[in-house]
């Protein structure tokens, strides 16, 4: 392909796409159609892998896409894993010398082995910072390891700031295991000082025995870090139910608008249908999932009808597993599907900032001469960054790109019963979806 | 002053700003000390001009501002109007023969004149487009008007939508009376599609008989338009017991940190003080005031001191007068004061965007080769724009500045009981602190 000039276009004017981002804009704002189903599928509650509900979810999408008169609909089988919180009322108290101090705000970690019924009590051993698991002389023997890294307060961007504290979370169990511990509490990786446990995945590597691990709320972090000052020898007895259970049927939902010249390369916008089960799975990922949905209705509606085929794709399992990205691109690779780029939207529905364009400098730059007209939905730049989970999953071919909200208030919700969809505002999540559809709308009639 | 060269600086080396930026930026979001006192204030209450909460919270900020030590702290004497919602509950209700259909969440207009203890019945007459009072044939004799234009959706950034939607806000009850009308009923100026009043200001021109005016809830407006399209006839009784008292004694309150090279050179960080009577003015603009005293706190606490005197102004009165810009820019010129430069935060503490340079084309394009330095602080970009209310009354001299965070959600709490506190983010908050300390630091030592 020859570089694009600067300000110059291929297939439309430069006033086209002008007043086609305007158009979508102004309808995405004004019909707010995508932000109405995000309602519908927070409705059905959390959509962790596996569950009966995330099923009555892909039941509901797959309906919604049909209803919506898309060119074609697929469900696509994804075998998926299985974890369950489990019956039995997760806990954790604090007591010294047989009398309770404090009873702890504890989630099982998504992976966790569970406890027996008579819970775990043992004494604990806390770490500040992670990495002195590593370096430091205790004897953790028998011991609850308490991993109390604080999210970094002072990053400019969140992500960076979740890429370090959530190692304690993935990774805990198995240090505390290696170290003689029996099981690892981890401190919430979030930027709220609210004292509810934020979820998320967890890792045993297969070398050391799996022992039971759980997040902790920010608050009583705090509180056991000071108890703990005061009383080295208290004891946490923990009660968790969760297990895995064997491998569950799922699916990929995919929903296509045909391109009028190039029916067979795909543009495809994305974001993952699975959630935690804390909840409702609003910002991470039901927005991201809706927005995408929201690019071909807005296209649709318009009477636009791309060059190229715009594919939406609901990924199923990118919490646990990764599993539908990676049926995903086998299943592309399989079909010899020719992918341009692969859009995804994982980072909550905040008001846009930019877009992450992957491994790719040369169509960046170029992309970058279509910033004015990706101004129309709040976009001010972009830039090389990752793109998402699910879309990476495709090793060769389509330019991958991540959709970049602004991220100061993701973590105050994620993978926790702040993530509901009161907490998505209504005018942020449908600039996204129009941003989205700006880029998709460009990518597909000027190929890049 | 010679052109600044891009990249390039004159009183200290691009890697001291680097650092000094970073550092700024860490403390803010480390300490969150203007967050902190932002909770102190709000806790005091609503700040309307003339209130005897204005002056509760004029004493704490003037405590609070000798309590961290800054080099001088001054109470400067201005004369506010006093507009009082009075003591009886504002109510409106709707009815036909006789039969009460519902009340209707209203609250007075600021400055509107007040209603007779019996209250105020009559029909109503709808505008859904504030201009069609001005193009159309109709009766409104002995009718109160009802300007139900919504805030236009399809904007991209807000501010624009609230200059068009406020029209009819601060017109209406002019109109009203000019056309025969006895009250104006107004739509509430929102993003948001609650039912509590968003109040503000109106102005009567003296041209035409003083009618009173409220504002109406949004769901309550929708209702009302439904309610009209069934009975043209209904009617509606108003009660406000508002009214304008005598001038009242207030300050602006100003705090300086005097520099070292320059203490008679100025560079003004500022917010205004006043906020309506719903809520408790947190967006607005407490937050703007309490960014612009982080600014000396995060500079003083870090050590550094500026070339130039770097001056925080808390200006009284911009809702409903802004007799503080006046006063403070008389003075100014009186005492000879040199401003080089002025940054108002009067649009919410949300995520920081960019600052608008106002009127300064030049100097706008020489601060852009700070943008690296100020991109610590979440910065994108520095354009033209409008700067704020109160530092526009120095009518000559300093580089107008106003800071541009995230516009998306601040017409979902403006001028409403959802301003408050908890509405705040604190990261959002500290970056925008951060990002006035770090554009107001480059002023003082660069002098632009």
């Amino acid at each position: 392909t020859p570089p694009l000039p600067a300000q110059e276009f291929r297939a439309h004017s430069a006033e086209h796409y002008q007043a086609a981002a305007k158009t979508i804009t102004s309808y995405a704002l004004s019909h707010r159609e995508g932000y109405r189903l995000l309602g519908e599928l927070c409705a059905i509650g959390p959509r962790l892998s596996g569950s009966e509900n995330s099923l009555k979810a892909i039941r509901w999408a797959e309906k919604t896409m049909k209803d919506l008169g898309f060119d074609r609909v697929i469900l696509q089988p994804v075998k998926v894993p299985h974890w369950v919180r489990g019956n039995v009322e997760e806990a954790a108290i604090v007591f010294e010398d047989q009398k309770l101090l404090r009873p702890l705000s504890v989630a099982a970690l998504g992976g966790s082995i569970g406890v027996g019924e008579a819970g775990l009590e043992a004494e604990v051993i806390e770490f500040t910072r992670f990495k002195d698991v590593d370096s430091l002389q205790f004897d953790g023997q028998g011991k609850i390891f308490f991993f109390n890294e604080p999210f970094d307060p002072t990053v400019v961007t969140t992500f960076p700031g979740y890429g370090k504290a959530v190692q304690q979370r993935v990774y805990g169990a198995d240090k505390a295991s290696a170290h003689g511990g029996v099981a690892a509490l981890v401190r919430s990786a979030t930027t709220r000082a609210d004292n509810i446990p934020h979820v998320g995945s967890m890792r045993y590597s297969g070398k050391v025995a799996k022992v039971p691990a759980a997040a902790i709320g920010v608050q009583d972090a705090e509180y056991l870090h000071q108890a703990l000052q005061k009383n080295p020898r208290l004891k946490v007895r923990l009660k968790l139910s969760c297990q895995t259970l064997p491998d569950a049927d799922s699916y990929n939902i995919i929903a296509d608008l045909i391109g009028s010249e190039y029916p067979d390369e795909y543009v495809v916008v994305s974001g993952h249908f699975d959630s935690w089960d804390k909840g409702d799975g609003a910002h991470d990922d039901g927005a991201g999932c809706l927005q995408a949905l929201e690019v071909l209705h807005i296209l649709k509606e318009l009477g636009i009808r791309p060059k190229r085929t715009i594919r939406c794709i609901f990924y199923i399992n990118e919490e646990n597993g990764v599993r539908g990205g990676k049926v995903y691109a086998k299943e592309a690779e399989k079909a010899g599907w020719k992918h341009i780029a692969a859009i995804e939207s994982d980072r909550g529905a905040f008001t846009p900032r930019g877009f992450n364009f992957q491994d790719n400098p040369g169509q960046l730059e170029r992309a970058q001469a279509w910033l004015p007209v990706l101004a129309n939905a709040g976009i001010d730049w972009i830039r090389p960054g990752g793109s998402g989970v699910d879309i990476r999953q495709m090793k060769k071919g389509p330019l991958l790109i991540g959709y970049a909200p602004d991220s100061q208030r993701y973590f105050d919700y994620h993978h926790s019963d702040n993530d509901v969809y009161a907490a998505v505002n209504p005018r942020e999540f449908e600039l996204g979806a129009a941003a989205m559809t700006i880029l998709a709308y460009l990518l597909s009639e000027e190929g890049l």
